[in-house]
């Protein structure tokens, strides 16, 4: 048998892990090879730079991301994705075939109203 | 070559449906089997009366579920899943698996401690 109270409690510690609209984005565009803040910030629309900032530093502490400072003239910042950052692959790519399914439904509904 | 930006509005819209933290858990409910509105806030430890009568609202109107009511004494009603419901099967189980996953994690990581 199932044991639902358990599945419950996995299920919900994932998306208090998740938890808020940008920690999924943010995982999906630094392991799509985004390295540097103002790369990640140009790649989703929306995000505020506080927001991100603060993603970023939750995610550092959370060893979603790896933080680089280059000693560099102007110091060069880059994040990299941990293996657990990449652990999130799979949901990622279920909740991006479900949207793509999702806005056909949409779309297929609307072409079939009069 | 991968599109990014159609893949993050498909993610952006899923989290976008989902939307909050009781969603997955009133869905996977649901799917689960249960069927009447106590029957379903005793199975989610901490949601409150309100929120759940909220979600199933929602969730009648975005079709995820159908609400039928007998005409008995006392009134039943039962709520059940639609097609559309249960295609949240994927990303809730991959959502099960990594939480599941992290807190093997977690508690590894404080057994290791010294």
């Amino acid at each position: 048998m199932r044991n639902h109270a358990e599945e419950l409690r996995a299920l919900q510690d994932t998306l208090y892990f998740i938890g808020g609209k940008w920690r999924l984005p943010v995982i999906n565009a630094i392991c799509n090879g985004h390295r540097r803040f103002r790369e990640i910030e140009r790649s989703i629309p929306g995000i505020t730079t506080r927001m991100l900032s603060k993603e970023l530093k939750e995610m550092e502490m959370n060893n979603l991301v790896t933080r680089t400072v280059y000693a560099d003239t102007p110091v060069l910042v880059e994040y990299a994705p941990t293996a657990y950052c990449r652990s999130f692959g799979t949901i990622i790519q279920e909740m991006i075939r479900w949207g793509r399914q999702h806005r056909k439904t949409i779309l297929k509904g609307r072409a079939d109203k009069p």
